[in-house]
């Protein structure tokens, strides 16, 4: 992955970052897509009372760039003022990991630390054996673009 | 409500539907809401093949604005392919309802089927005696801008 | 409904109260549901760090009941520490409305302070102009027992 | 793991499935967990037509235990009708990953196929690096018992 993109992806993941909705919490995270199209789309976590709604800083991403009628994913970076790079959730794993099927372009999991430790890995590698829609034969011809 | 916004929000909306992923139900469905800048984002109902998992388009245009840093919203418009207005579901109401006790605007929901009938309410006459952050006295004075 | 009945199902959403797994806000909810077969199941919120996972006492409760092959409901209690009655939230609504639709009993909900305050009110007041599986035609013949 | 145990607990599974409210997929799911004091729980996938509501199996059988104030697992048996076993979903692997920071038991998970196969792993392997609630920290005492 090029280093430039690269870099584009963790700035719009931080610029996510700074719009969390963290009621709960107050634990700021932030999210960026890098689509097939080479489109960058930023989330970030967005909290509620109720156990069941709101979302994680990688969901929202995958759901602004759903909201523009973009499925391709490349890569994503999460960001949170942890020194340690945040992991993603089961649920946004299962998300990704879905949206993976696509293409099988083994998305591309970049975790950034505050201070700028990197960990890198792929959604094969972080959920491993996913039941996803290929597994019950659904037709997504109508996204794989 | 001025006509013209509501037509732009409107149309906002059936720009979100086009986009929708909707590889479960095959059952397109938009929504945008309107922030107190003036500002319309669009969403998309995103599905996934796992119960828990994805969202309705009114979800889909909040988290959106959410994730551009916009949390007071005025109204939010919805729309699909069925001919009559297809009302949100309790767990939009929910989210809706919450981000609604930021400032207390009673944001409208505007309803419209495929042929133009409209449907007009409020996320008070929707969801009454909501439980929100307010029931627990969260502190939401950094969003209420 | 029956005092007796009611008071047994406030008992059996005290139980289900006492269990709550509450890591996050240190807030314990309970619920029961009657079933039209006179069998009651207790629930209680269950708490996850990821928004958008764990559910409340009311869902827990439903959940609970469909583990043992029972689908239509009655009514349902829910209990907290809170002297003042506390109000399903709308995703809560949106499972309770939905298998309203198998029988279309109006669900009773029975919302109980902890001092002894009671409202009573119903899905259909709590939920109006639900989006439901009939909305979407969906057979439901087989769970209408 | 001893063979009658598991045994009754995969029988415990399949009591589940039949159980199954699946009005969407007609795809039923059974799921077991036994708890670190010998006790089974039986849950099924519980669907909703909207995206983000209703839960696997498995999450309705850790629901059924919290219900019953157990929370530390020692393993989950998950069974469907397809040929293949059937794996748990992100979500479901966050869930049971979040109760296993409770015990550090490493879960582990029994994924049993419609003719017998089974495949057998753990939640450490299924979920490698989870973000749980001892990331954060939380005080989770009262709980690990």
């Amino acid at each position: 992955m090029d280093n430039e993109i690269k870099q584009r992806l963790i700035a719009k993941a931080k610029e996510g970052m700074s719009n969390a909705y963290s009621i709960v919490f107050d634990f700021k995270v932030g999210a960026a897509v890098l689509t097939n199209n080479g489109n960058i789309y930023q989330g970030c976590n967005t909290e509620s009372v109720i156990s069941g709604l709101g979302l994680c800083a990688e969901r929202s991403s995958i759901y602004h760039a759903v909201a523009h009628g973009e499925y391709i994913f490349e890569a994503i970076a999460i960001v949170s003022k942890l020194e340690e790079p945040i992991k993603p959730c089961g649920m946004c794993r299962q998300l990704i990991g879905e949206f993976n099927q696509l293409s099988e372009s083994n998305i591309k999991i970049i975790m950034v630390g505050s201070k700028g430790k990197i960990i890198e890995s792929t959604i094969n590698d972080m959920l491993p054996a996913i039941h996803g829609p290929k597994t019950l034969n659904l037709d997504l011809e109508e996204y794989c673009k």
